[in-house]
């Protein structure tokens, strides 16, 4: 019910080499009523199996549900397509996961409806990880600006403090060094550690979360030969002069990496998943549900979600 | 001992006539043995009272201290010096509570120093409000870009739950609100309210503040004509979209409003006081003891802190 169905519309319309090599996984329906709301004429192909090829005018869609017996109308998200959503995802991680797709891309997913159908993770990324059996992955976004990973997700800010720990920060360093390493082409990644307080605490004066973890967790990785920097007073960090220095910054929590990404970048941002058995980009946006079905979205971060998954198909070994 | 002097020097070298009506605080020697360290060849006059006049082609400096025996070296914080520090804020805030001067404009101070000489305000706004008697000031960033006023300022991150609290978010909002319109001659502001928790808590999925506290703290304030909206997500509200609708965001914590402010206009960032009976500025940055003396700093935020107090002291009834 929200803009993914458009965003991926208008993305094939305006674009349509950019889905060689992708199938969509959607219930029969979802983009058929929405490219009837748009006024819209798309020519969808409803393959069975991925490697089902069809002419190259033809948007390739994989449905893993029955039919709806009613549409989803815009707007207007319904606990009847609670199940369907979950499907879509959870077939679309499988393929990946038995190696028959390199990656998986996802548009926006409306939590709200998902949670009262008895989805219990905050989002796409920590289920991908359940499915996935990955202990830890990484949230990371990257625009051409910045890329920032993510020490803590969607959880309340007066839990971060707490959440902070020695060595799921050096695990979550090393994962991120990894990633950047093999999946991203880049030899020597540059890293800065944001503090988690004002000032980076100022030596304990506004807390001690940096001479108590942090620093400790950046002294245990020395050895490692990584280039890291840190923890830094994040304000000053993201400033145009300090972050050229930096090919990834690590943050503390959601808001500290994800408002500057957006400040500086917001609809052509990529949310990476590092540490997955497999590729794994998704939009910088929500559902926005007041837009969909109006014509009215800006699908770019989708186009940027897509090609990124491509590059890092093409880093890998 | 920080880039202060450097700043000052340079910019008045620059542009001269940003200090007509300007007079420097500060310590006999300060701007002198700076000058020699940065090759600058600067005439100074050493006044006894604001009113004193002098030829244009000169800096005006008052010194409330005895001469130094020693002179500061750049780079090299001294405790010697904190005493002089601290009685050159105190009698130019004098001059501003005594109606001599419209308006202060500070430079930055070493406040590790300061603190370890007794000083007990985190920073120059903390004390300025003790010596005006203001129950509750408010410090405000601004730049071309954006203007952010802070809930809270230099606490620990796991202290801001706790001391967020709906009488004083009504307060602040209400000092912002007059603020703007009095001092900024911004006839009606459109504000908004930053959420503390990622996607402003998803309606207490990720914490409460949102639902207990500021929401209700906007709710109190519905009859009195203002134009707010939130508490909205606090990663989308400083997309370039959504901040263009405000002239001011309200943030919950100091690095949610100055992460955004310094990823998109560092150097250009003023800091503003709201709340004192007199006009105050500041510049947006530290003492970066690394650069002082070498001639390579930036002094465009102070530039623009003269040029805003400037600007306030027009709009002033």
């Amino acid at each position: 019910a929200g803009i993914g169905p458009d965003c991926v519309l208008l993305a094939w319309k305006h674009q349509p080499s950019l889905f060689r090599n992708i199938v969509v996984v959607a219930r029969r329906g979802w983009l058929e009523s929405r490219a009837v709301e748009l006024g819209m004429s798309v020519r969808l192909a409803y393959i069975r199996n991925l490697n089902q090829q069809t002419e190259a005018s033809v948007l390739r869609v994989l449905s893993p549900c029955a039919d709806a017996e009613a549409s989803v109308v815009a707007g207007q998200p319904s606990p009847r397509e609670a199940d369907a959503v979950i499907r879509c995802i959870r077939t679309a991680t499988d393929f990946c996961l038995q190696g028959r797709a390199s990656g998986l891309i996802t548009a926006p997913i409306e939590k709200a409806i998902l949670r009262d159908a008895g989805f219990r993770f905050p989002g796409h990324t920590e289920f991908l990880a359940d499915m996935a059996g990955a202990k830890r992955v990484v949230m990371m976004l990257a625009s051409g600006e910045l890329r920032v990973a993510l020490l803590t997700t969607h959880v309340a800010l007066h839990e971060v403090p707490g959440l902070l720990c020695h060595d799921d920060t050096v695990q979550l360093i090393r994962i991120t060094y990894q990633a950047m390493r093999q999946d991203m082409g880049i030899a020597a990644p540059r890293l800065a550690l944001c503090g988690l307080n004002p000032h980076a605490g100022e030596q304990g004066h506004f807390g001690r979360e940096e001479l108590d973890v942090l620093a400790p967790a950046l002294q245990s990785l020395a050895g490692e030969g990584m280039l890291i920097d840190g923890p830094l007073p994040a304000d000053t960090l993201f400033s145009a002069a300090m972050r050229q220095q930096y090919d990834a910054i690590i943050c503390c929590y959601h808001d500290q990496g994800l408002i500057p990404i957006k400040a500086l970048s917001f609809g052509d941002t990529v949310n990476v998943t590092l540490g997955l058995p497999f590729i794994r980009t998704s939009v910088d946006h929500g559902t926005a549900l007041a837009r969909a079905g109006t014509g009215h979205i800006s699908y770019t971060s989708l186009v940027a979600a897509i090609d990124m998954a491509k590059t890092l198909q093409r880093s890998r070994p």
